[in-house]
């Protein structure tokens, strides 16, 4: 037992089938169960794009209609702060007041690993019949260890889905918080009081990407401290201290109550945040952004795949030792990568 | 005066012309000047390659047979800890061995900025002569606040001008030091004792990118409190507690005195890296490594230039909001993109 919460393991869901014949049925199909709420099909999805299969593209270009609806948040924090109990809580919370709520675990520790659920507080995803909540664990394998490119597909799944709210859960470690800030419209950062000052001091770097701040575990000895130590982080300036920014709040949470755990005060300051968003214009030019970021992302992957190489490193790596070497400069590499689709 | 040190502000050097007229004619002339010691010329090539004038790709081809052999550190930290003295303090340590040296401020805080120098201690870049010291600040206008991608490219004049170490300076926050890291051969991580839990904390980011962490002002109070506390953070894990990993060294100094000032140190410590790189492999890695980024990089804004649009943002932002309002699917976008080839 995590002492995180009550999550029980449970078999992944099952992997894409490859079978190519089955595909061009599949996916208008697939996409129409998943509209009606059948977790299976959405679980299909989900391995579909994952896996980068060749159904990938159509799967896309199935849900963009469907998609632009869910509210996106990000939950990062480092271990041991709580991040699994705190989803538990959060997705209680949503659900009581009847939001259909996406889980995308992007976290090699979480106990939501391998397909895992949130055990007997939610319904699992593959459970018969309405659910009202997804929940999957994504394979933590973005570059530089942080979210994998699949992530913010698989979100496409889920908001298409019908998800009002889709949490994606990581650890703070990395990249990985800069990557579900980009993703997230309001991202929640995780602390817990008495930890160490090391502990606390390896949190600063999400000082840049908290929209809320949320002291988990407030009910232990240090957590004043821990919020003036916040509050005084966050005095420290940065983009935060400027006119018409938005200056994350901290809330208090104990998360591993079963009331009064603080999900509520989470839920309004989310709802807050969400209004900033939107009164500021801020809201369009995130998602504006991360969809420019998404194209991008797999305009260059598209063109190493291009190259005959799924993974780009062999030419890639060609032209950087040509580089290294001093036989060649990066721009006339460059050429040579796009001259070679 | 800037408490940083005694760095005197002088005029930018001249900008690119822009006369497309001279520019075939000149860049063989100025590598072959800039590779004979002539400050003038490295100055007008880092201009060419910062400005991506229409010879970049001219002078990058001219350089690379060149270049690979600088030894380049990255220098990154807070506000206050004392950047500008320790790049001092180490220019003045590299110059005492007779090495040529190139420092690179990427910092719009510093007093390097606007092409200032380091005043009276060490000669000035457009001084006639020999000068054994190249001073250039770079806009910091990379995306995300951090490196310019001009950076890189002017990494390459000061190595192929016959640099035997660049430093990069550049201040630590949000992503600028993760680029400085993937840019350095050996990254310098300054802290300072005595300013407070919360800058202490702010800095922990920086813990991932240090392969040496120089607590500089060590005559104050605290220092040793500071040391104590990186060790710490250290012993947290991370990278550096795997096996077969570079355990960072923290080293004390006070860059602001003439003598005594733990430069020697520093120095001796980044020897000890040099030598791990060489023995791990990991040298030829990063190297590798760096290419293949700024080689990508590179493709990617060539794409975007060919789409008729130098800063690709209309092309792209055209694609994006059609994603954004479920008309399009980012695959299809990013074919789309590829397309307008």
């Amino acid at each position: 037992m995590s002492p995180e919460g009550t999550a029980v393991q449970t078999p992944a869901p099952a992997a894409p089938t490859g079978r190519r014949g089955r595909r061009a049925a599949d996916v208008p199909a697939l996409v129409e169960r998943a509209r009606e709420g059948d977790a299976r099909s959405v679980a299909r999805l989900i391995s579909l794009v994952e896996d980068a299969s060749p159904a990938l593209r159509e799967v896309a270009a199935a849900l963009a209609p469907h998609t632009g609806r869910a509210q996106v948040l990000g939950l990062t924090g480092s271990p041991g702060v709580g991040k699994s109990t705190t989803t538990t809580a959060l997705v209680r919370a949503l659900r009581a007041r009847e939001l259909r709520v996406g889980v995308l675990a992007v976290d090699p520790s979480s106990p939501f690993s391998g397909g895992a659920l949130l055990g007997d507080r939610v319904r699992m995803q593959d459970h018969a019949g309405d659910s009202g909540v997804y929940i999957r664990s994504m394979a933590s394998r973005g570059h530089l260890g942080g979210l994998s490119w699949a992530t913010p597909q698989a979100l496409r799944v889920l908001d298409a889905a019908g998800c009002d709210v889709v949490l994606i859960e990581t650890v703070g470690v990395g990249q990985s918080e800069l990557e579900i800030a980009s993703l997230a419209d309001t991202t929640l950062v995780l602390v817990a009081p008495g930890m160490g000052d090391g502990i606390q001091a390896a949190k600063a770097g999400i000082l840049e990407v908290a929209d809320v701040f949320v002291v988990n575990k407030a009910d232990r000895d240090g957590a004043d401290t821990t919020v003036r130590d916040l509050r005084y982080m966050l005095s420290l300036g940065g983009r935060h201290s400027e006119a018409g920014h938005w200056r994350p709040p901290i809330v208090k949470t104990v998360a591993s109550r079963d009331a009064d755990n603080g999900m509520e005060q989470v839920l309004g300051k989310i709802e807050e945040h969400r209004a900033w968003l939107e009164s500021s214009g801020e809201a369009h030019r995130r998602r504006t952004e991360r969809a420019a970021r998404e194209i991008e992302a797999i305009a260059l992957a598209s063109l190493r795949e291009r190259m005959g190489d799924v993974h780009g490193s062999a030419a890639l790596g060609t032209l950087a030792d040509r580089v290294v070497a001093g036989e060649s400069d990066p721009f006339t590499a460059a050429d040579e990568l796009l001259e070679q689709l």
